[in-house]
């Protein structure tokens, strides 16, 4: 089975295209390596010193054996695309490749635009690749949680039952996201519903929560493997950013009273549940929702775990409350539903101690890497 | 009151204009002339001999005394954006500037492409406008009832209560837009819904059912004030476009069933709902939506009404159900509620025998400038 990884470069991207190769895929990875070029643009980095994308794959293929192509270019460019498809005839598309920070998002108009542009274009370019020369092969794509916003009633995965005036239908889930980024990705999902409905593509949108962790059993094998990991205001989420501040003693930062409850997964469960969605794939004309996560946090409780596991390895951790850049609320109901990847057989690598001291370890590891200077978010929603 | 008229050259915007100006607001218009550009690359036309948009502002000015300011370019360009705002400091921002046709959207995958990065683009760009130098502006954007589709639930006017596992909330109605025009209109709805929240912008957004008729009040004083009317298969719309084939003896070119139900409006009631809108206009942080169209037709039902008019005039009008070259339920349940402009005064100009009548003998009257060839849909969904 061929998979095509794209934004195979990036953090959830690299370690899903590793595993699936390792999982006997025959994977290609498809980049424009935008993600490095950000970083140097914005002046920040990956606490961890990553290879070039060209040196990781040829790190792979000695220790493994097995060849990752490898196709550098941008998918908002429809001729380089379908070039690239035409030459892997991809069977899962395995969709990671967009903008994919909020704040980076909420920087500028120019930013908000791009960020959109850039999504929008480059899945709509996705679905007339499928739809004109692979009709068969079936689409996985990244989109997020936070397309739900914080509603006052259950999340579902992607469609709810609504019963109103007496008379029922089953309708696609109301969506509230909460950034520019965000938004691009109800795009995203709404684009890709319809071109399921019209031209019978099968396609997978896979809500998924804040991913923490860094370590695979892939990444793991080599240190020329080895993941991004980021922890600055643009890139950088919560629990993996609070880990390596409680590492290099900087108080942790929440946001606001830190009362925002979001849905967490590891990366060890990330690349299984891709692995699960692609060995599993919608039917055709079928536009499958599932929510990919396996915890529900709030961010105070994350703040406060990490506080704990920093103490037992001797760490003194603080936590300070930040004005909250952001706009959302910070005392909310939210319960989201995610038993779908758990019926295809997912078995969820829950939140412990152990993994948290490991995060710790790694970034104490690594923190000489740390510029203190990127750490505090930057970006206003207001202004 | 200074009312903004973006895309103000077209066949709402131009109607809009002309009775705002004439209502006694202080109108400007901003178009970039892209309608007239995109009828020549598909060789259509307006039945009706539309003048220049100088010539018809210039012949408005001699008519009524009233000057309407003109700012030709583009609202994806910031730059030209920002300074047409900032040389007329708009209190209304009226907002018909996007690409409107769904035919003209599933063209090709440049045509989609373009529609939803044009109407995005122009959306966002003005809401980054608004935010950064005219925060007390109030934007009146114009959307669609296709964002809603064919739900089995009746349609209300963009939220709805949903009670799910004994929890309640208000959230924003289901979409299920049916073309990547119409796509772009959801996209924006949730752009701008964004935005008022952050930045606690003022926003109502009209989703506006099919639209009919050509005369109103002011484009109806001189022939230099005519306003466009499409029949072709790309821009025609129904019932404008069954009178114009009335008129010319071409079958009417009922989609499928024609079970098909949508919303209807007069223009004469699409320029008062403008009115209305910019009259009581939304809250600091209110995003708004109102179902702006008067009655519910089926399209079969509209192909007989015109028979029968067509019959009263002695024309014999014949009706032909194509193969529907959309994707969309021919036999469906459809009930929206259109109240929230009746409540603010809208008194409505029902569809009745004689408006078919002046739209057929108006008709009649151009006939000799239809173009035969463009009248049959060439546009498919399917491919």
């Amino acid at each position: 089975m061929k998979a095509l990884v794209i934004g195979g470069d990036g953090y959830c991207g690299w370690a899903t295209a590793l595993h699936l190769s390792n999982k006997g895929y025959d994977v290609a990875i498809l980049d424009n390596l935008a993600r490095r070029h950000w970083d140097d643009k914005l002046g920040v980095n990956t606490l961890t010193p990553i290879a070039s994308i060209q040196k990781r794959i040829n790190r792979w293929y000695e220790l493994t054996g097995k060849k990752i192509e490898l196709f550098v270019g941008d998918i908002t460019n429809y001729d380089f695309l379908i070039k690239a498809f035409r030459k892997f005839e991809p069977e899962s598309i395995v969709h990671f490749g967009e903008q994919r920070s909020a704040p980076y998002s909420m920087i500028d108009r120019e930013h908000a635009v791009f960020t959109q542009v850039n999504n929008v274009v480059g899945t709509l370019n996705i679905l007339y690749a499928m739809k004109e020369e692979f009709p068969d092969s079936h689409l996985v794509k990244l989109g997020t949680m936070g397309e739900y916003g914080t509603p006052n009633i259950d999340i579902e995965e992607g469609y709810i039952e609504i019963e109103h005036n007496g008379r029922k239908d089953i309708l696609p889930y109301p969506k509230q996201p909460g950034s520019f980024y965000h938004l691009s990705k109800v795009h995203d999902s709404h684009n890709i519903h319809f071109a399921c409905k019209i031209w019978g593509i099968r396609a997978t949108d896979l809500n998924q929560g804040v991913v923490y962790g860094v370590l695979t059993e892939e990444t793991g094998m080599d240190e020329l493997l080895i993941n991004r990991l980021d922890y600055d205001g643009v890139f950088g989420t919560a629990l993996n950013r609070f880990c390596i501040q409680a590492a290099i003693g900087h108080p942790l930062t929440v946001y606001g009273k830190g009362g925002q409850t979001r849905a967490f997964l590891d990366i060890r469960d990330t690349v299984r549940c891709m692995e699960l969605a692609i060995a599993n794939p919608a039917e055709a004309g079928q536009f499958r929702v599932f929510n990919q996560f396996t915890e529900l946090f709030s961010i105070k409780d994350l703040a406060t775990m990490v506080q704990k596991a920093g103490a037992t390895l001797g760490l003194k951790v603080e936590i300070n409350n930040l004005e909250n850049p952001r706009v959302e609320l910070e005392d909310h109901y939210f319960n989201a539903k995610n038993t779908k990847l758990l019926d295809l057989g997912l078995q969820p690598h829950y939140l412990s101690d152990s993994l948290l001291d490991s995060l710790l370890n790694f970034a104490n590891k690594y923190k000489g890497r740390v510029d203190m200077e990127q750490i505090l978010p930057k970006v206003s929603w207001r202004r």
